[in-house]
Formats: structure tokens, sequence, C-alpha cells
């Protein structure tokens, strides 16, 4: 359940000192081939941060050898030094691993606008190297921690052959990625223009469709490494559907994790003209903090749902809008339906589901409620 | 200080029974002319309420002769009936003022999917029409409350004409106007084609430029009424710039207001290279829920800002941007500025400026902080 699941890799994660918590904070994930094929998303955020800017060109070829990760600070808006420091991690590290400083990606996470303690990532670089295992897996997961309560890890098992992953993340949960450092390991033998199809593909409907505060950060990366050490050719539907798998499982825990959550919500569009018009939909409710806040207090207030509709373009008459919440159908026609009364939402997942009669496509984007402690988390902390 | 400061004008507040509450809840604004020119602006929501499609067209012919406004209840999403009940609220009403229904607009507020009591409504009429005077105004705005904690008022005297004005409102604030209910009077002498173009002109600096919260309610009205009773010709000019200052005026109380915010936000977008651009830029800083977190917890955390700007399609260098906050420049050059425990955001007002580089244009946009407060509001009551 882990990056190291796949054959062909080893990881670690100690601390290096950058948190002032004293919890682990730097973390390596090192391919050890004989394939050493990446695939890579990163923020569509035009602010971006250092590493991502250097991950961005490291990856350009479709090669990466490892890839270091630290929480403890997002080297963002940190101007050439940032950059020089990102720079320099790499080659620290690409040095010790005896590989070139082009084939690593870097990822951090952390407050944006200060710059790295590059002392204290120099020091801790060589225990980093020599801590690198197969079972280090769990020990970067938790080492690219920050407000998270819980480390994320996810493995799908085929035939001969996996898919493992880490990702950290519960505040700035957007489209188009956000705080969220992922990486997704395999050993099948995959060639490296496939591979950046595959993630493509798997991130479009998992990692795309969560929204946990409409925030979009600096710093999102996902990578896909494959190792090709199982030695089995695998079909791109066959990686795709295992890959898929991993990130969903991966997105679904960023969501339960999220900053200050008591519920879950799947936002259900049905019978859209077209999918793009369901996310449009589903994404306009997601960002409601009306209905976030409604939720929050057990409220199925279905006025706040529709509402959130009709600020979008999407295809539909208005008159026709239906919308259930947890099966009870609440707004008929865009009238009252059912006993709003009858909508037990004491468990912690929500379902909500909007039915626009404009055609058979479908969408669900899964988001959280918007409650005190999310409040409290974001303005009691710099993060 | 209230709609009936022109001449020409008459209101009445009273407690029909709408709140469980027993406070006001039921308010009427007579224009006694001789001019009865009439201009509304509404929300761009797509569910838009029932009382919303019936003023859409009494107000078509450029005429109104009253406006009722209930609390209490939105009718909204209540399909044909609160067509039906809103058609025939304006029947009570103009049959005991003997005016025609098509002459009269109706604005509702409150809960969406429930229908209105008509019961109360028919039985409070009579007293509604009573009790309409020149002393109404201050009745009128008590009467259209819902969270709001004070009644908004405004007036504008010039040189023997004024313009006065009530409004409601202290959430679901946003572009394109948001649950709020606004009533402008003035007694100049204007044709009812500069009326409209005024009223476009002084809610696109004012109302489409406050954001509480990001989301868009299905009532929004604002009516311009004018008398002509001051028998004073008032050019375009004149008249814009003084329902110009009314529509601020109530403006900065709706945000000052706004649901349980602790600051008020005035956020500047410098050097862009065009309005829509400066506001694009605004509207996604007064939408980051992280950003409105850390204003709430007294943090500059300028990161958020220039994380929601790298969000928006308008044009700047990511690596030019600057940003101060209350007047210490945080951020320079996309990198650490000032430092950041120079800003002192004791006080109710906060004042964000973004530089873009890009141009010579500027706008601002007002919002507020996200607090504990405002989740308490949005979650422990159906609103």
């Amino acid at each position: 359940m882990s990056v190291t699941a796949p054959q062909g890799f080893r990881a670690a994660g100690i601390t290096a000192g950058l948190k002032p918590s004293g919890k682990s904070d730097l973390a390596l994930v090192v391919n050890d081939g004989p394939a050493r094929h990446a695939a890579a998303v990163f923020t569509s955020n035009r602010v971006e941060a250092a590493p991502v800017t250097w991950s961005r060109v490291a990856v350009g070829d479709g090669r990466l050898d490892a890839v270091v990760l630290n929480s403890g600070g997002a080297n963002a808006c940190t101007g050439a030094q940032g950059f020089a420091d990102t720079h320099r991690t790499a080659e620290l590290v690409a040095d010790a691993l005896g590989i070139s400083s082009g084939d690593l990606a870097v990822c951090s996470t952390g407050l944006i606008g200060e710059l790295l303690p590059m002392d204290k990532i120099e020091a801790a670089v060589p225990q980093l190297v020599s801590q690198l295992g197969q079972a280090g897996g769990d020990a970067a997961a938790q080492a690219i921690m920050t407000t998270d309560t819980v480390p994320k890890q996810a493995a799908a098992a085929r035939d001969g052959w996996s898919v493992g992953g880490m990702a950290k993340g519960a505040g700035m949960l957007a489209p188009a990625l956000a705080t969220m450092l992922v990486v997704v390991t395999t050993d099948a033998v995959v060639d490296a223009a496939t591979l950046q199809d595959v993630l493509r593909a798997a991130t479009s409907t998992t990692f795309d469709r969560i929204d946990s505060d409409g925030c979009q950060s600096t710093n999102d990366t996902v990578l896909l490494l494959a190792s090709g050490a199982s030695g089995v050719p695998v079909s791109r539907e066959a990686l795709t559907e295992a890959v898929t798998e991993v990130c969903a499982s991966l997105a679904r825990q960023l969501i339960a994790d999220a900053e200050g959550a008591k519920h879950d919500i799947a936002i259900e569009i049905r019978t859209a003209a077209s999918e793009s018009d369901a996310l449009t939909v589903a994404r306009a409710i997601a960002r409601n903090n009306l209905f976030k806040c409604a939720i929050f207090g057990d409220d199925p207030n279905w006025g706040r749902i529709v509402a959130a509709v009709g600020t979008t373009d999407a295809v539909f008459e208005p008159q026709q809008l239906d919308v259930s919440v947890n099966g009870v159908q609440v707004c008929r026609a865009c009238g009252v339906g059912d006993d709003r009364s009858l909508v037990d939402l004491s468990g912690r997942e929500v379902h909500v589901v909007v039915d626009l009669h404009a055609g058979s496509e479908t969408a669900t984007v899964w988001t959280n409620d918007l409650t005190h402690d999310y409040v409290h988390e974001n303005s009691a902390y710099s993060t």
C-alpha cells in the first residue's frame, strides 16, 4: 500500500528540521529501473513555486530517476534565491545518489513566501539517502504531511505487476490540482508517451474532481514513475484502469482528511447535455459557501443548491431542475418536493444528485462542508 | 436619509406575521408623482424568484407606481403557485391603492422553497396602506431586514432635489447582485430612458463591486423610482453622481453588516491592462476562502493573495506582482517584501493593494473576512 509496493522502487522519510514540530519533513523516492520513464501533471496556477518550475523541465524528457519532497516550506514566491535553492537541493540529492540532477524532480509544500533553510536540507541528505529501502514507503508518506492528520497511500495489485501511490493535501484542493503532492509508481513495462496519456486520463477523473475549498495552490504536482521491474508489458487500458484506481483512492482520502470537514459530499450531476456542463454545475455547488455551511449544520437547504446551479451557463431549463439529498427528492421541477425533514444527514457521507434534464451525460465532484474548524485552522495558523 | 427623503414618496412598514420572530416584515413604497418613471436591475441568476419574474414585466414599460416588499420568505423555487401568490399580492396592494397591478413591483426575501402565507399578507394589506406616510421610510427599511443587524438607508441632497434609498442584505452578496433588495427614490425631473442608464451606471460601480461570499441570490432587485416632484430638471451626469453616492453608501453598509464579518476588506487592483482585468483579479481574491480566513486571524498571509491572482487569466507577469496590506508592501516582485509583522490588522477596515504592472487601469472590490460567526449563522439557521 505504498510507493514501494511495485518492484524497482526504494523510499525514505526523515526529519531534517524544517518543521517547528520536529516531525519528519524530507522524503525521497528512487526508481531503480531498469526503466525510468516518468509522467507529470502540475498546477495550472500561473504563480508557480520554484520546485514546479524545476520539475517541469526535469520531467520534460520523460525520464526521472528520483523525486525529493519536503514539507515545512513551499518555496513559492521566493524569487531567484528560491529557484537556486531548488536547484541546490536537486544537486545535493543527485550527487548522493550518483545520478544527474536533471533526472530528479523536487516537490515542496508548506508556507508560501519563505526561503527554505538550506543548511538543514544539506545536512540531512546523507541520512535521507542512507535510509532508502523497500520498506521506506510509509516513512516517505509521513514526511510529506502538512495539515494532513493521516498519511495517504494506496496500491492496486495486478497479475505480476502493480501500482502504488502516496499523496498529501488537506486544503487548497481544487480543480486543476491544489496543495497536493502525489507520487504514483508502477513496475509495469510501458513507454514514456503512454505513461503521460495514462496519467492525464487518471487525474482528469480523480484529482481534478475534488474541490475542498476552491483554492488552487502554487505547488501541485502529480508524478507517475515506471520502473518496468515486473517485466510485464501492460496495455494502456489496463494501466489506466489501475492508475485511476490508485488515484481515486488517494483523492478520496484527501477529501476525507480535508481541513475541518465533518461531511464528505459527492455532488452528482445527471442528465447533462455534456460532461463539461455536468462538471461546471457540480463545481458551482461545491464552491458555494452557503451550501457548504448548510451541510455542516445538517440542513438539506436545497434552495442554496438550485441558486448555485442558476449561476452557471450550463444547458438546462430552470423550471425542470430536480434535486435529491441522500435519496430524498427535496426539489421537484424547481419547486418544493418531498419533506426536507426526511433527509438523514447524520452520517459522514452526503450524496447530492441534481438532474438537469438536458441530455445523458453525468459527472461527480467530491467536496466537503465548511466548518468552524476550517475557519479555525486557516485563521489561526499560517499555512 | 430614507426613501421618503425626496418629495413625492410615501412609505410604510408593518408586521404581517411572516417572520417567526414577530418583527416587521411587510413594506410599501408609493410614488405619488407627478411622474412615475422607474428603472430596475435584477439578479442574473437563471433560477429567479417569482417576484423577480413579475417585477421584470411590471417595470418593462418604464413605469412603477409602487413597490411592495416582504421579508420572511423569498418565494423562490415555488413553482406556479409561487407566481400566483406574487400576482395575488400585487393585486391586493394595487386594489387598496387604486392603481393597476401592472404598475406595482414585488420584492421578496427569506428562505427559498417555501410558499408565502397568503392569508397573512391579505389580512395585512389594509393596515399597510393605512400606515403610508412621508415619515414611513424608516419603518419600510426595518421591515425588509432578514439577517441584517441594522437597517440600511442613505440620502443625497442637492439644490432643490434629492435622492434617497434603502437596502437589505447581509450574505449572498456577489457581483451581478445578491440577496439584496434596494429601493432608490428621487424627486428629480428625468425621463425613463435616462433613468435606466443612470441606474446601470450607478450599480456597476457599487453593488456590482461588493462580494461578501461569492453566492448569488435568486431575488436581487434594485429599483429606482423618480417622482419629478421637485420640478427640477436634472442632467444625466448630475443624477448619476447623486444616485451613485446613495448606492455606494448602501453598498458599503451592506458589507459592513455582512454575516459574521470582523473585517471589511477593500481589494484594490492597480496598473491593470483593463478595468475588466482589475475586476477579475479583485474578485478572485475576494472569493478565496483561505485569504478570507487569514484576515479573520489578523494574518497578512500574502501567499494566499498571489495564489489567488495566479488562478486568473488577467494580463500580468507573475514575477512582477506587488502586494501591500494596510500600507506595508509584504510582497515585492512576487517575492518576500517588507516584514509581514509590520502590518497592523487590528482595525475593522483592511486595504489590500495589488499592482499588476500591466497597464494603467484600476478597480476596487469590497469583501469581508470568513469567520466562525459566518459559518455559525449559515449552518445553524435556514435562510
